[in-house]
């Protein structure tokens, strides 16, 4: 699992970064990628990576300003010209569906692949199935806007053959039976409790990744004991004011924002073209001296996301 | 006067080639710039030339597939963003108005400038001042697509000084009248015709910029007498059959149109991602073979177009 930046800028492309979108890659857990907006050349920086356009089974939208969409029907059309047949669901706030339709209609754009669309309603689980369910909540923009929290499931803990063998049992079927947590009788007479050789479970990753937005309890909430948060600074500590009447936050309430839901690492993105180089390590600090372990990301940077083994 | 090419490929964006979009620089012949068509990065494109965008006062789109069109959302908010108040005026067939309304509505997008539509009726002329004149014809595309013929007024001759001087003719206001070709009886009793010492005049110059066709009549009839004909040439000599099938030229048909229109200059664009490198460099040798003054243009080539002085 790793998170990939393809556009980290506010607003307008600049030279350096790219408008938003991120990738979430989930190859080694389901062989899929999900995206997190995708704002205009998202499918140019994409050819600058290994990632696969029909890999992306997912968009999550956090809200339809045009840095954080006008990449959609380039994107949705290149995937079907490269000959992606896997179905596509885009998830976002109402109107994504209709921005799509009108380009692709106008367009005269026939996908090669089902595209199907869900459009949020109340705050709450818009995906769930064995190992990941992705929930959302209301953010405070100047438009309807989302932040995402995507929960593992638990991997259940793996079975401890180095101990079982140590104590002379044989591998075979019987060790499928201790995995499944059954009780056994081994023909020497002893009895083993499978739960006896099981680790403990390792919890699930949760990760979380806001839209653009001032301070809300929400973000708190959907940043809970997050391993990432990815969260905007479009502004610096001290444009606190800009920042609420703009609909936006500052390095500091950022890292406030991760501190409060006691998040493991905090991602600073959608970083505004008046802090370049330099300047944008100072938005880092300013927000390490609230939450030590920030990172201001760059576009093409990529975060691994690892699994935490319990004591 | 130059045209500008800010995306030379077909289809969908490549390392190389970005979707198509042509400048036409007018800016001293009128502080303007005009593209023609805007694809996808079209204002990432433009990032990196010295186009200011709130110079582009005009776009005209040829057809609204989106390797042609989904650029223009992008660059209309950007060009708001950067505080451009200059009206800007989009030419193109039914249907673009809905798709940028579209898009600037569901994105919540208010634009600093005035911005008008002029959606393509009859063939004809579109735009007509005192020193330029704009015309398109449709051409043969799996939907509707057009060709753009742009067309300068002549410069009106300049007044030859040298000549009169060499008469012991004073300069002053008297050459003011002579150059409105008026006669003019000097102090000396000379009786002098302006018309005699004004110099041919220079004939304006021609553009013409199609969209994506197969062979039509009204390719030529766009192209007459060009300085500069800028036609696709997605396939090579020898796929006539797909280039028919596809709507679409090959090299050798883009260059029979320039010979058959007697154009000065063809330059090739619209190049598949099939032809990198060397393979497009044997576009422009097939195309040469019928017509020797051609060029296939890359991302960011600028090519001058001179007045022509007569006689
Ligand atoms: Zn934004
Ligand atoms: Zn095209």
């Amino acid at each position: 699992m790793q998170l990939e930046f393809l556009g980290t800028g506010a607003g307008s492309p600049g030279k350096f970064r790219n408008v938003t979108s991120t990738a979430l890659r989930l190859l080694d857990e389901r062989n899929e990628v999900w995206l997190f907006d995708v704002g205009e050349g998202t499918q140019h920086q994409i050819l600058r990576t290994t990632l696969k356009p029909r890999k992306i089974t997912k968009i999550f939208i956090t809200h339809l300003h045009g840095d954080h969409i006008f990449g959609l029907p380039g994107f949705l059309s290149s995937r079907s010209f490269q000959g992606g047949d896997e179905p596509l669901t885009v998830y976002g706030p109402t109107g994504v569906k209709d921005f799509v339709k009108t380009s692709l209609r106008v367009s005269g754009t026939r996908l090669s692949y089902p595209l199907n669309f869900v459009e949020l309603g109340q705050d709450g689980v818009i995906f769930e199935d064995a190992t990941f369910k992705v929930s959302f909540q209301h953010l405070e923009h100047r438009i309807e806007c989302v932040g995402y929290r995507v929960e593992e499931a638990a991997h259940p803990g793996e079975l401890q053959a180095e101990k079982l063998k140590a104590m002379q049992i044989p591998s075979g079927p019987i060790y499928g039976q201790l995995k499944a947590g059954q009780t056994v009788t081994l023909p020497d007479g002893r009895t083993i409790n499978g739960q006896d050789f099981i680790a403990a479970p390792q919890p699930g990753r949760i990760v979380t990744i806001l839209g653009d937005t001032r301070q809300t309890p929400n973000a708190v909430s959907l940043a809970k004991n997050a391993n990432v948060l990815v969260h905007e600074s479009t502004f610096g500590k001290d444009e606190g004011k800009l920042a609420h009447n703009y609909y936006h936050s500052t390095s500091t309430q950022a890292a406030q924002v991760a501190k409060k839901a006691g998040a493991q690492q905090l991602l600073l993105t959608h970083i505004s073209a008046r802090y370049t180089g330099k300047l944008a390590k100072e938005l880092q600090k300013q927000a390490q001296q609230v939450f030590k372990n920030t990172k201001v990301v760059r576009d093409f940077d990529l975060i691994e996301i690892p699994l935490v083994t319990k004591g």
